[in-house]
């Protein structure tokens, strides 16, 4: 059960609310968000909605059986709209263009990708500054100097920043500098991460695991959700098989069903989900047409010289020529919906 | 070495060149087609192509050195077409829709089947009359009477049939009612019936194994295709991941990378790539958008009614839609091309 | 719901149980195998056992609820045994050892391999004559004249052997010459295969599918079995999975589970399963102390010359130490049950 | 390349290694451990030992070509040995047992279990009191106050205990009650707390990624011995199929693998490998049968009321029997070596 509680809600009220879905054999946890505040029912027992639902302090009640319950499409019909401000906002019926190098190298590098981006209308740059790597002699990133330089620049031009989180420490410097979390695919189920960042008044995009299934990502979006933070996005990565001709399994089936389970964006991003430069274009605009609310890409002035992902990454011109298409496609699904 | 012959290449030219590719370490197969006369030479020493290609009696000369040599774009640059006469062809640029039921049941079913199909100017339908079940005690398909009736009313509406053959035996009392040999996922490297699929004289779709790889894949047409069959589909139908949200993970990662590697067309099952009615659709127009030629899928006109697959059936009327729709996207999709 | 029919069962008898069973909702197959006489029941429906058992011409009811029935064992506690004379059974309880190459290749390979096993006390030889092979360009196996000579070899020194059977057309020719019929991985869904060998009496080892779950391998034996060969013996062989360190992934996991659900013994085959020759003992050594009834595995004189598989093949020492190990396991195996 | 340091080193000495280094085309990172001081060299031109093996401060030098180096067993050969003081060590030639519950839940249950623990000789007891859930509505353990009674219980009985750490923050407070770190499925790719955990003079067991490679396993496990730490066992915890007869797929072929590979311990969990109690067993006597040098498994008192993982769960006759089998499992392998 999910219980939606007026703003405005007494103390002996929600104690009384509580009292009744206990005796309804359901435990509860409050839940407070930046935008709404819950009571999320956990147990097992059919129960009668109206034996709770006109208790005062109630704004609305919903029965959702699905184990993730405040991410869920079944008590929130009106998928979720993330607002940047200036006109720039995150939701259904808009395609959210991200793109940038795998790693943030130096002032050049970012310099000529907002000059792409701008060029294109693209309004948010992705970049790592916190590079999780398989080999502890592997570059690690240029870390929070880096990401300064990376904000700031970018701020400079209205183009908002993504980019990966790697542990609870650094989200408290990195805060004032980023304009969305980017939580990895390592980090999917790091479960201290999600809780920090349910604390955070700052978007978070949610990769979906390695291998990780689509119950799974919910799952963890629910503990970011439940944890205070209602910004958020989902993003299909590809999936580790058996397949060796490409770097992941790019899995499309993953975004209707997403999009029916949850009221939250969904964001594919086709660099890692094929790993093969060439191939990048047709799976983004593959996502587009299976529903996806938008791409995220790596993108880099010359991908052969990129520290990172370089096999993956577009030049500006076939960047350029895939903006062009995405928005044509997109178009298009609009039409056809 | 692939070696094209000429048509009228004599017995003593060809002993040459099968002399000169053994001097040079390679081991040739003679491979005769409807279509062509080749010499597939296998070894691994580098040659020059100069040292073998002026002998007489040979049309052209390439080195492939994939392993699957017949079947790739690298000597045969132009896609494959393959005619069913009537201006009916499978080949790149057309978008070959194939539909129908899982199982052929009886005569009213395929009656209300061409019509619907007739009326969306779909030329190929599908359906099983023998069918791969898992366990022995499920139904097993009408046989050959049943293909008969299936074949005698498509022909009187000018409707080419797609049906699978199951083994060896079957093919030859199969011939005579069959447009399309389907070749389906447990049996996509059943070698033998894949040598005798080589020698008929109709086109053959070849699914790609359960967890096969798009290297096996192509393996396996090259089975048929040094058999003497050049008339070969081949069809992506979701491949078997950890992820049970699906019945399989379609994966139209294999589509640009087919299209790469082969000259052959690539047909995408949505029905079973994803295995849910609602989302037959999204994936169908994604599996266009990623490059396919073509789309089978599976719709009855009572999908609750059907003998079997009916969770993944499409009815008539979802059918219809999405027939538009498809064609919408396959139009832009050559625009943007 | 399975019924063990008597022998000497009254055609009028049968209708009657029949027209009982279709009373209880069910649907009922005839099996008669070598051994014994069968009605198959399928439903859904719950029924009391006192219903129908004591009807004339029952020998014995079972309700059996998984979808494999014939091989459960619900309904069958005994372990099947399968004998091949002069005392050599195949059981639990027994040590099971198959042991020899990949490929036939010659009368000497054969010679000395006999002599290796004699000399070791193992009583089965394995060995391929018709091979499956990826590509249509590698050595198929020398076919039938190779099995007769490998056949006439072993059973002049009481070898039984054990050997790939790839299509319905060559059970026939091969069975004179054939002791334990293999079904490869690539075939365990070619039903028609399996329909087939349900007629022959000659045991069959049934490899599980190259991404076949354990369910799929009970039904697979029950297509054998419901089609009258009760002689069957079920192969572990590794599954296909995203690791690569290996060739295939051992599932010792399918051990235990198999031995609770079915009466029929499991084989294990550890030169597919791990791939790599130094580590075929220590998994052969732990499939057995996961309970496994036997162990197939490749052996050659020679392994570097072998004409396939030499790089999971055993030298003559490295089994003869192995077999040593392997007895020894076994019986610390069954001092532990 | 890796190079092992004299404990007197001068820093001239230093720098003139990596200076040589350098020249040859190598970039050297500097590990101190508790027990070595090394440089790591990354590069890939060939190079002669001699040019640079005899420079003072060099107490050994070694070609290492493997991605991972410290924790590779060509440079090492003996294999890694952890003392923990009265006469306990967890090493290669000896039978490590780690049993107790998948959490810790009070006072009592860890007595209960001690006592199991001391009647068998069992010198480790596993337990969690930071419990990584995929719901954040589950129970997520007792927490710091938990580990001090946990700890100091088993302290007083000479037990040590293993148990999960989660992220970063939690290392400091939870290392003076705490003797080996278990870092889960879930965090093995956390970089940062492998970092983190390379600084700190406690044994860690660091499991297998959900679907981690055995390569990905080893990068992990040199984060945290060039971080500092070389106190370090692996863990074997099954990995992720499409297989769901059981909760995850043992992968037995990993132990062989890595007992080539590292100089490191492998512990295996047939509890999380298999996920089902009655299977339990003959997995763990498979392992070690397999080569495992431990084996960490769940045992309560009452498996069905546990807080968590209850149907993998033994209870303490189920355990009792199963180290008695597994300590004669374990003679018999070293018999046989």
């Amino acid at each position: 059960m999910l219980i939606q509680l007026k703003q405005d809600i007494q103390l002996d009220q929600k104690a009384a609310i509580v009292a009744k879905a206990s005796e309804l054999k359901y435990k509860t946890t409050e839940v407070v968000t930046q935008a709404g505040h819950y009571l999320v029912g956990t147990g097992k027992a059919e129960f009668d909605v109206r034996a709770i639902g006109n208790l005062p302090g109630i704004k609305d009640i919903h029965i959702v059986s699905d184990e993730y319950r405040l991410v869920s499409r079944k008590w929130k019909v009106n998928p979720t709209v993330i607002d940047f401000g200036d006109g720039l906002q995150v939701k259904e019926g808009e395609l959210t263009l991200m793109a940038g190098p795998c790693s943030i190298e130096n002032e050049a590098q970012i310099e000529k990708t907002i000059q792409h981006l701008v060029a294109n209308n693209v309004r948010f740059m992705r970049g790592g500054v916190f590079k999780p790597r398989s080999s502890p002699y592997s570059f690690r990133g240029l870390g929070l100097e880096g990401l300064k330089m990376f904000y700031d620049m970018c701020r400079a031009h209205g183009i908002k920043i993504v980019t990966e989180v790697m542990q609870v420490s650094q989200i408290a410097p990195m805060e004032p500098y980023t304009d969305v979390f980017q939580v990895g695919a390592r980090n999917t189920q790091n479960f201290n991460l999600l809780d920090e960042l349910g604390k955070v008044d700052k978007p978070v995009l949610l990769k979906r695991g390695i291998s990780g299934t689509i119950d799974e990502l919910l799952y963890s979006a629910e503990y970011i959700f439940s944890g205070g933070n209602e910004k958020l996005m989902l993003c299909e990565r590809g999936i580790r098989t058996y397949e060796t001709a490409s770097r992941n399994t790019l899995d499309l089936n993953a975004i209707p069903i997403l999009k029916e389970k949850t009221h939250l964006s969904v964001i594919v991003d086709p660099s890692h989900g094929i790993g093969i430069r060439e191939y990048v274009e047709p799976m983004a605009l593959a996502a587009i047409m299976a529903g996806a609310d938008g791409i995220i890409y790596e993108t880099h002035e010359k991908p052969e010289e990129a520290a990172s992902d370089g096999a993956q990454t577009l030049s500006f011109s076939e960047s350029e020529r895939m903006i062009w298409k995405m928005r044509k496609v997109f178009a298009l699904k609009k039409e056809l919906a």
